[in-house]
């Protein structure tokens, strides 16, 4: 059987990885496919760097919208990313009746239920393993592997950058400005690294597994981002003495009233099995009524495991590229005609619980004030930490952790404790999840 | 659409599950696969059983043959288990042109090879993610989420059952014994706890991740065995001080002149998330050459974790049923012909390290006499610890932990070293992976 032909748009990091792992693998991704996947044009706008690794036999263009028009090509590969050239070219790749293969996240959260739409017309696969936890097959999971189940909720540690910070400072007792500089030294921090550490890459890749998880559309603009840039190694330790970890989750769960969409930094409870996935690694934990709880860990990011996703489902493109569209796994797992508008859920809505930490005083009954505050709204306390002030100073920190409650009850009460006269400054709140009930 | 027919043979545990998950949940499962799917008769010799459980407007029957032959089903689900009966049943299902959904690991393992060549003449699917690890999508994350990979080895904990008794044995200190019975008293372990406790079960389910991993034939009988009975607290204990965790592993290893196939108890460093499974919970860790380490974690048995994967399995077949054979996943992920019969290496080829614990008498020179006897097989110390003796006693324990070698080497070594007179009894040897290399 002849070849199916690839055309790759951008061979930087990610592309050149696909390169590379094709060409490494081919007899086995053949054994396995039943076809070689041949590259056979690459896009890249600078040809030199482009020719120089794919070597002779692989035609080089500058010109990215001739290859998307290619009547040659069967499957685009899109790894330019951004949301501006990049929309262009998987729509008009789409328009021409080509399946695309995207890593592109942030295109996905923000323009996927069109390019779906479009997909779905033109009869063609978007396939986008890779956009979510680079190599983990974490869409195949929970669009084909979990089928069975009404899901209820998903936390996952999506963001490696982020999560290489945070074992940094608990580790090594860094400071956040100094973790983020070994991560830029390490090359897993970009020069400008707001996307990663203020949580909007992760908002991108939760946004997308909501979606395919409750049959709903992609509506990015409503997901809650909170990055790490303001974790203290203070928060981490106390966080730790009452035996929990402090992760960047993003975490999506069903309620009656609609969905709760957020990123945050969130304590989690050690003995839980993400609470000890370090570094740039990546997991998601995934709750489903039938199945109860299951997880998925991996490299997050990085050349090979990206392309490793990219490749599974060039395979999976290849095999299922010729059949009735109807016959196919529906692009937001459900059947596009099952789609549900249920709302996002606006964060004063949210349902969690809380670790406070406020500096105070060192006066009777300040507790008892707090404590007050707290019950007034029917907030219950979980647990108490009360410091003693420091040689010499007549502050101390009180660490609260509380039970479950509603977003907006917490925000009340943290307004109510600020202004006691006894309590310093701003109260830190970090949100608590236990991530083994609804 | 009118709805797929499924017929199903044996409604115990997971059969009731599987009948009542599609009940409870199937609004959602007929979003996402586009079509219903019904249970619309239902075997069991207990007749009376299976009509309590399913009501009226479905169809239930003694005899399982019946069924396999009924014209108007399109899919049948074997949860009878056992390779007599239920084999007879499949390859009559599959003779007549019927997809089959099995979690009979038992079955697969032994007659998978002439199962799987059975449909493939037939144009039918047999699905099995069942059949290891519950409803983890382990068998859809090897043979469609990895295919970019070259698959360097797995190790997983894929028997509950064993992995309760040692969580009971470390967390407790409980003894084996007591830790069976506390199983056996929580329905974790059967009246005959054999298959579980001596990882015959395990050995299953890893002949099966073994050949969809290396695209080999299944070779059960060629499985190096070896079950926890024998395992004592002072040996999990020892391997705590060391910082290791002792988990009843099923690895499968490909190295240039074969594939290991073994199932053992295995010291893992206790940082290793595999280490931090606990309880009746399963984890598969996947090493491929282009992803790195993967990991999938979830609910290996029970009721409805085995149903989640036995209705993912219809979701698929319904999807693909009408499709071009060869546009299918192949059953053993490599296409038919492309399938390999690389040698399973026998136990004393295998290469690994090992925890030993030896009874000496507390002489001058009982270490240099061992450490002399490694030397001598060019197998290299890793640790030592040399217990005192207890008060009033004239023998210690002594506990060593080696670098990698060949199983016939140490072999050899234990041999030499408990025929030296300073020697009390047999070695207790228990071998030891580190997980993060090749």
């Amino acid at each position: 059987m002849k070849p199916i032909n690839v055309g790759l748009l951008g061979i930087g990091t990610v592309g050149g990885g696909t390169f590379r792992v094709l060409k490494r693998n081919k007899e086995e991704i053949t054994r396995r496919a039943g076809r070689e996947i041949a590259i056979v044009t690459v896009a890249d706008k600078d040809v030199e760097k482009a020719r120089a690794i794919v070597g002779d036999g692989v035609r080089v263009t500058a010109d990215a919208f001739e290859v998307v028009r290619d009547p040659e090509i069967d499957i685009v590969v899109e790894l330019i990313g951004g949301y501006t050239v990049a929309r262009e070219l998987v729509m008009a790749a789409i328009e021409n009746k080509k399946h695309v293969v995207t890593a592109n996240k942030a295109l996905l959260a923000l323009h996927g239920n069109d390019i779906f739409a479009a997909a779905q017309r033109n009869g063609v696969m978007v396939a986008f393993e890779a956009a979510v936890a680079g190599g983990v097959p974490i869409i195949k999971s929970l669009r084909e592997g979990l089928t069975a189940n009404h899901i209820e909720w998903i936390a996952g540690i999506i963001n490696g950058t982020s999560n290489f910070i945070l074992s940094q400072m608990r580790d090594r007792g860094a400071s956040f400005e100094d973790a983020l500089k070994e991560a830029q030294a390490r090359g897993y921090a970009e020069a400008d690294p707001t996307f990663d550490i203020e949580g909007i890459d992760a908002a991108h890749k939760l946004t997308i597994m909501s979606a395919i998880a409750f049959g709903i559309p992609m509506q990015f603009s409503k997901c809650y981002t909170e990055g790490i840039s303001k974790l203290t190694r203070e928060d981490i330790r106390y966080a730790e003495e009452f035996g929990y970890r402090i992760k960047l989750l993003g975490i999506t769960r069903r309620r009656p009233e609609g969905v709760e969409l957020r990123v945050h930094p969130t304590l989690v409870p050690a003995r839980q099995l993400i609470a000890n996935v370090e570094g740039v690694m990546n997991a998601i934990l995934v709750k489903g009524d039938v199945v109860g709880p299951t997880l998925y860990y991996g490299a997050g990011a990085g050349a090979e495991p990206t392309a490793s996703a990219v490749v599974a489902d060039l395979v999976d493109v290849t095999r299922l590229h010729t059949v009735d569209p109807n016959n196919r796994v529906p692009h937001l797992a459900f059947q596009p005609d099952a789609v549900q508008d249920i709302p996002i859920l606006p964060m004063d809505q949210v349902e969690t619980s809380y670790y406070l930490r406020l500096r105070a005083l060192d006066r009777p009954g300040v507790l008892a004030d707090v404590a007050r505050v707290l019950a007034d709204l029917e907030i219950s306390i979980d647990a108490i930490l009360q410091r003693e002030p420091a040689e010499g100073e007549d502050q101390a920190d009180i660490i609260i952790l509380t039970h479950k409650t509603i977003e907006a009850r917490m925000n009340a009460a943290i307004a109510r404790i600020e202004a006691l006269p006894t309590i310093i400054g701003k109260v830190t709140r970090i949100r608590l999840e236990f991530l083994n009930r609804h």
